[in-house]
């Protein structure tokens, strides 16, 4: 019989699975933080339940705490202090294993059913959840609620639906009767089980701590994996409230619910304790290259799903629209200070200039209207702080106040006072110039509010150059702009080769750096910034195995 | 417009993807060699196209070829002398790296279509390929053709049927168009590439070389991924067949023949430098566990997917068909003298014996009763050589020599006359006793004709030692026999606890170490004698990845 839960919500799982299908736009969630969709108060009840939080004990009713831990600073000078269970990673390993024979008993119908439940909680709580994303992370308001809530909750959403359309190809039961001439056939009956392969790691990052966690949380327990959240230390609240949501949910559906266990840990030991432990069958990591490799290769025993680092580039050889190019070059530029792993990085123009609907523009002249493109966006602090959110940590700020060494500055970057929140670090965009020969200064990631415009001999050796940034040193993100259908094709084919996405002469209100859940790919696996994507096939197939029983009858 | 080739065979495609969802039985491809199916003339022309080859050297126009090799001795005693082209590591990765285009450009369609074509011609070539595994890994006529030709044929279908359900779930291309509202909608359209991961190395073995070496070679190229093929030196023949129609129909199908590549050398060398070399993004190999674990271990640019050794076991705890039991592991151990990784090594009996439709039998009396039903099974030499086939290598007949100093000998190994092949290494199954405490003796893979009846203290020591075996060893098979359906359900929990397949009370034509394509999943990919499993969607899904393009309309 049908789990109460999967009746609940089997027709916004079938809607998911037709959207990863045909990759059209849709969404259960709403991502517009209005009071017409979300209710009057809700706004107030999201800041009200996060100030709750400040300054308290989170409960978790986990297993072996041996005291608290986090020390959480916001970006925006808001005072956290909220203290979270500390439980020794040997009483995670255990609580986790023993957990996950009842998370096998629910079945793939209860284990995506009590997921679907817990998104619609999650999303009814998103105003409490975007507000504890903007205050850990900086994120401007409304990316913190559009990507922090209802995004997080469509990637979330269709990992699950990915999951969901494996299982479901896989019947209970077979029966199998094999013809044997004039004898009697050979008839067996045939029973498949998917079983998890054990427990799953979740590591999540300091500036998405839901959209980067949810996919490998949720993938990995619609598969039948048991699994415990390690959250960036700066970004702890967000994990928690979707810790505690889905302990609920899974009790309630019957399910042991350290199913889903949250760990916190002032020292890193605890993570390269869980990360290497033989238990441990799978990592979802977002994060830095070195940890992400190390990951790689010192957890064999581990399917390692890593989100790490590159250099986003973007090629201009032509445009009709000049002025859109700018303006949605400019928003890519500032939109979160650039601490997004899809921010472009390197701007590719050639040296001879480019012709565009505004006449042919010098190398220089590229480079200078952006820098007055991203001046007159973030003109308004109220404005600017809106979309610049906050710099996220010190290690930024730092490459930020050296960035002028890398190449010639086209824009500085400015401090910007905050409106509402007077400590909040706030800084614009530094834009550089450099010549392509001059890798030391682009070829590496410079995460954060730093772009430079690099001059390339022409647009052929832009292309060129995109590639072997790609290939050495990977993207999650390449654009181009051009009037030409040949020259895009060469870009296509480049981007085939390398293994990247490519966004083609976005000029309007859809930007590079964003991707879109069940139509885009985000990463795609075959470039070193990530050896996985959110989401595909190979995201959710190699978590579970089927384990068969046959016998005559 | 869709290829001819896959408009030609869509029918049989369509038809295994519904196999593989629903597992009944089913094949396209007869397992019985009759002249009714295959012509009157089918077996004279296979055996004279095998004998043609002999003494010769096999054709095949690949690039940088600087020599040949190959020394293939058969077990039966013929003499083979095919010299092989010998291509250096470097002229092969070069020659697959350019080859990769051509297989993108012909998509999903182009790619399965011509693999379905070229499984087609080799199941009109299934005398020829069954005289080539015969007489290479010294197989009874029977199982060579079944095993080697047929049932080979029908699991590459499955790998392609599965590579084809995970691609075809991917669409093309997409409209997205997100409302806004009282603004106009955003409107992308968006195109989406399936590109393979990069050159894929297939390593088979000696005893079976096309059934384990069609998987992971089919799989791969449907994906889009070009194929280095290196086949274990003493089985080259089925593996360079196989190579040839490939590259014959791949460029039929207007792809780079060098496609799929054969690579052959007298010295180990050209393995490890293929199997390390970065332009190789997955391997499959089919062997011996250190070997398999030294590439896990250091092919890390590759995913590598091992089917390895273990110590497969059945327990016995009750039956009401004693004779039958008995009848089915005698042959299950007699079949290609256990010369197959899914043979039974281990029987483990509880130290009080069991009950049975015949009366209780003590420990004793089963392991003797088990001699005799071997003994009767083989009594006929015409019988036992077909049934037994020849001993593979002489690591195996050394291990068969010394075989009693692991245990009280129930039944000793003999040597048989061939009635054809007077050179012939045929030896019968050797069968041991020993306690469960023993366990230097049968914890561990000692390939071959080589049994153990293990008494353990009783029913429920047996169901724990072949969890703790499985999980700690790894098996492909694990049997049970029990009247007791609570029993039973024991054996069903531990052995998914464990991650193994179980067959429960074979008594009739099927045997353990039997599984068929379509409905038995060939390992499971959930203990240590495989990561991986034939097939499933793991097994595809990993191989390819999407890019994407996305442009404003």
């Amino acid at each position: 019989m049908t789990h109460p839960m999967f009746a609940r919500h089997q027709a916004m799982l079938d809607r998911a699975v037709q959207a990863v299908t045909d990759r059209g736009y849709w969404s259960p969630f709403s991502e517009n933080p209005s009071p017409k969709v979300y209710g009057e108060t809700a706004m107030a009840d999201g800041r009200a339940a996060f100030d709750a939080y400040c300054g308290t004990e989170f409960q978790l009713d986990q297993p072996g705490c041996t005291g608290t831990a986090g020390s959480e600073r916001s970006p925006y000078g808001v005072p956290i202090n909220i203290r979270y269970p500390r439980c020794s990673g040997e009483a995670l390993i255990e609580a986790s294993k023993a957990a996950r024979g009842s998370l096998q008993a629910l079945g793939p119908q209860g284990r995506v059913g009590a997921l679907l439940e817990a998104l619609v909680r999650l999303n009814q709580r998103s105003f409490e959840i975007a507000h504890a994303v903007m205050f850990t992370t900086g994120q401007g308001w409304m990316m913190a609620f559009q990507a922090g809530a209802a995004h997080a909750q469509d990637r979330a959403l269709e990992a699950v639906a990915y999951a969901w359309r494996e299982m479901s190809g896989i019947p209970a039961e077979a029966h199998w009767e094999k013809p044997q001439g004039k004898n009697p056939a050979l008839v067996l009956k045939k029973r498949y089980e998917i079983v998890g392969r054990g427990t799953a790691l979740v590591i999540g990052c300091g500036t998405f701590p839901t959209w980067n966690t949810y996919p490998g949380l949720f993938a990995a327990l619609a598969t039948g994996n048991p699994v415990i959240v390690k959250p960036h230390r700066n970004a702890i609240l967000p994990a928690a409230i979707t810790v505690r949501v889905l302990r609920e949910v899974l009790a309630e559906a019957g399910a042991d619910p350290n199913a889903v266990l949250l760990a916190v840990d002032d020292s890193r030991e605890l993570t390269r304790f869980l990360a290497t432990h033989k238990a441990v069958k799978s990592i979802d990591f977002t994060g830095s290259n070195s940890f992400g490799n190390w990951l790689i290769e010192n957890c064999r025993q581990a399917q390692v799903y890593a989100e790490l680092a590159g250099v986003n580039n973007v090629v201009i050889e032509s445009t009709d629209d000049y002025k859109g190019m700018l303006r949605n070059l400019a928003f890519t530029l500032s939109l979160y200070s650039g601490q997004m792993c899809t921010t472009t990085q390197a701007i590719l123009v050639p040296a001879g200039g480019i012709d565009t609907d505004q006449g042919h523009k010098s190398y220089d002249e590229v480079a200078a209207d952006l820098g007055r493109s991203i001046d007159k966006l973030l003109a308004d602090p109220a404005v600017a702080s809106a979309v610049l959110g906050c710099i996220q940590s010190s290690d930024t700020l730092g490459r930020l106040d050296e960035a002028s060494r890398w190449g010639d500055v086209v824009l500085a970057s400015q401090p910007v006072a905050h409106p509402e929140y007077p400590e909040a670090t706030v800084r614009t965009p530094v834009l550089l110039k450099c010549d392509a020969a001059d890798e030391a200064a682009y070829m590496e990631e410079r995460f954060g509010p730093i772009a430079f415009v690099v001059r390339t001999p022409d647009a052929a050796a832009a292309i060129a150059l995109s590639e072997r940034i790609t290939t050495e040193h990977g993207a999650l993100t390449v654009g181009a702009y051009t009037a030409k259908p040949d020259f895009a094709q060469q870009v296509i084919t480049a981007t085939q080769r390398a293994g990247v996405a490519l966004s083609l002469n976005l000029t309007g209100g859809v930007y590079v750096n964003q991707s879109a859940a069940y139509s885009d790919y985000h990463g795609t696996g075959a470039n070193p910034s990530a050896n996985a994507s959110y989401a595909d096939s190979a995201f959710v197939a190699n978590r579970f195995r089927v384990i068969q029983h046959r016998f005559a009858v």
